[in-house]
């Protein structure tokens, strides 16, 4: 395999040449001093990111083993749950909260698009005996591109007591999200997405309510479970043994962030999105989402007629090294989804621009090279 | 901190180089053929080390993952389970299995000992209904040096249908264990000791029959599916995005031990554990494991009296950077372990002697500086 890729997968993401160096250091006790201090850090810079002054637990797994931690941790087997879908990633909380015998009521949206607010109310205020227990969503829905408004949507509860438990794992840090401002009770996110870092940590963040119902949960946990991980963060510890490469590689990308800024990556992310979205338009091509509910951080877009998505994204593999994503599910072959979240740069995202066209011409589409690439060098000069 | 640190653990153990520059390669598409080849390649070196034609799964967690995959699976709700604790991670075996509503008959041995078979066989041969539906066993115990006769555990059930689950964290790889010959049902192995790559990796065999068990169980898993696992495993995935790093690491670690073959590195491990207990001895030491039953993988050694454990811990870091692990639970302060697993030299052992003479020295202890390196040294010289 050439090590020259363009990887714009929405995760994992390109991790920077600092991060890989702070990957590859040597192993240190994670019941010593030296760990305390690392993980002090590190927790203290995941707040910021967050935007809370909330707990926030650091998990060695996938970002599916947040969303378990999230499920596990707050429903008790027989309690009632409301789970919104927009797309792959709510079906998948929602089957987390089958597994864990939760009672899962499930609002649908069709995919590429946004949960409606008012249908959430609606459903929310025939909930009179207020046996609905949390209210599960996704921030950002990696299978279709589409983000949710999530301020709207947690308005949506009003005085209900349910939990809210975003998934964010592919939207902090690439949009805006403000955990303590909007109220958010939980949020689950990802190492691999905008953090900058490979695969091996999900991070939860934990509100006042939403201990207060760990503390009653009676599912079976232990691995996932928040109470043993606070009990040892008072110590500068975790129950049992971290990813330390994650964790060290961390480290350095909340430098990175700090750096950068948040708003100013947000604003980037924004500044990407828009570049792609221009550019793939340009070549004629239809987006699956519409442009108010458009995620900053990964883009669907629909094959042409008469070409296969997977035709299009083998192109741009063994002609190009640009690895983008397929549809999932009912999208498979459908669509192709571009990723720019994380470390991804203006001109890489002209770089792909251009490998698209030419494998669109390869593929028998009629394209005119270059339309693409400067629609999108327009938005970028204008910014 | 300084980076040159001697690091003695019973895990995270020292990292090669060549498997951290295996780290720090660039991410690669969990769903694309590069990644099909090297989960492939990994899933084939495993199977060797494990002795076995059984699957191995790999999980993106700590070994305590694995160990909660090995209960989930196999367990429903109120079935009767056997657990054989001579340890803390004994103990922790019979949390998890209690944790995930499992009926958990104990049986302890003092810490520092082994399990007696016929102390199994005895309350095996009781359970003429055949209630116990599987028997955990610890091979290694980390937390005070011992190891388990697992082929006599094994026959010591006789006919007896119980799976039989094995918790190899500290085991395979730094001492002999063969899954089929030995008939092993489950075996639990984590990526943070012999295996010699950084934590974030746990891998567990299956038998055919834990297979069918897997298939009736009952009990609550999602990210622990191991029959989601075989359903990806079979297009060369992993059922969400894997912890790519240790992966990349692992494929130079298999290499490396490959390349000095299973019984050198079995051989190797018995000689470090041979010259730290001479040397300890030397020193007039106390060690808490007998001869027979001494683990290959780590040494618990007692404080000598009027003197704490952790005050020599952290002598020897302080002024050595020479960081062993302590005691836990019932032998916290009273015992320090020294881990000789995964990329250990025998000129390691030797300067960590040296450094733990001069350590008791400072501590206030009578000792000959020189004498328990020169027990190492005759044992080496001898082998």
């Amino acid at each position: 395999m050439e090590e020259k890729q363009y990887l714009l997968l929405p995760g994992p993401t390109p991790v920077p040449p600092v991060v890989l160096r702070g990957l590859a250091k040597p192993m240190i006790n994670h019941r010593g001093p030296e760990f305390k201090e690392l993980f002090t850090e590190l927790t203290e810079g995941l707040k910021e990111v967050f935007r809370t002054e909330n707990d926030v637990i650091i998990f060695p797994s996938a970002g599916t083993g947040g969303m378990e931690a999230a499920v596990a941790n707050f429903i008790s087997p027989g309690e009632k749950v409301l789970v919104v879908s927009i797309g792959n990633f709510g079906d998948r909380f929602a089957e987390i909260c089958r597994r864990f015998g939760a009672a899962v009521d499930k609002i649908d949206f069709p995919w590429g698009t946004a949960a409606d607010a008012d249908v959430l109310a609606d459903r929310i205020k025939k909930d009179t005996k207020e046996e609905i227990k949390a209210v599960f969503v996704t921030h950002n829905e990696t299978s279709t591109g589409v983000t949710n408004d999530l301020p709207k949507l947690r308005k949506a509860l009003g005085d209900h007591p349910a939990l809210f438990i975003v998934d964010s794992v592919s939207g902090l840090g690439a949009m805006e999200l403000e955990t303590d401002a909007w109220n958010l009770d939980v949020v689950v996110a990802g190492s691999q997405k905008s953090f900058m870092i490979p695969p091996g940590l999900s991070f939860v963040s934990v509100s006042k309510r939403a201990w207060d119902a760990a503390e009653k949960c009676t599912n079976a946990r232990y691995y996932w479970d928040i109470m043993a991980a606070r009990k040892y963060a008072e110590k500068g510890q975790t129950p049992y043994t971290p990813a330390l490469p994650q964790l060290t590689g961390l480290a350095e990308s909340i430098k990175m962030i700090k750096s950068e800024g948040l708003p100013n990556i947000i604003t980037r992310h924004r500044r990407l999105r828009d570049m792609v979205r221009a550019g793939v338009r340009a070549m004629g091509l239809e987006l699956l989402a519409a442009d108010e509910v458009s995620s900053t951080a990964v883009t669907a877009v629909l094959a042409p007629p008469g070409i296969e998505a997977d035709t299009i994204r083998s192109t741009l593999r063994e002609r190009f090294n640009v690895v983008v994503a397929g549809g999932q599910n009912q999208l498979k072959n459908k669509i192709f989804r571009i990723g720019h979240l994380g470390y991804v740069r203006e001109l890489d995202i002209l770089a792909v621009l251009a490998a698209l066209e030419m494998s669109l011409a390869v593929c028998g589409y009629q394209v005119n090279l270059g339309q693409g690439v400067r629609a999108a060098q327009e938005i970028l000069l204008k910014s």
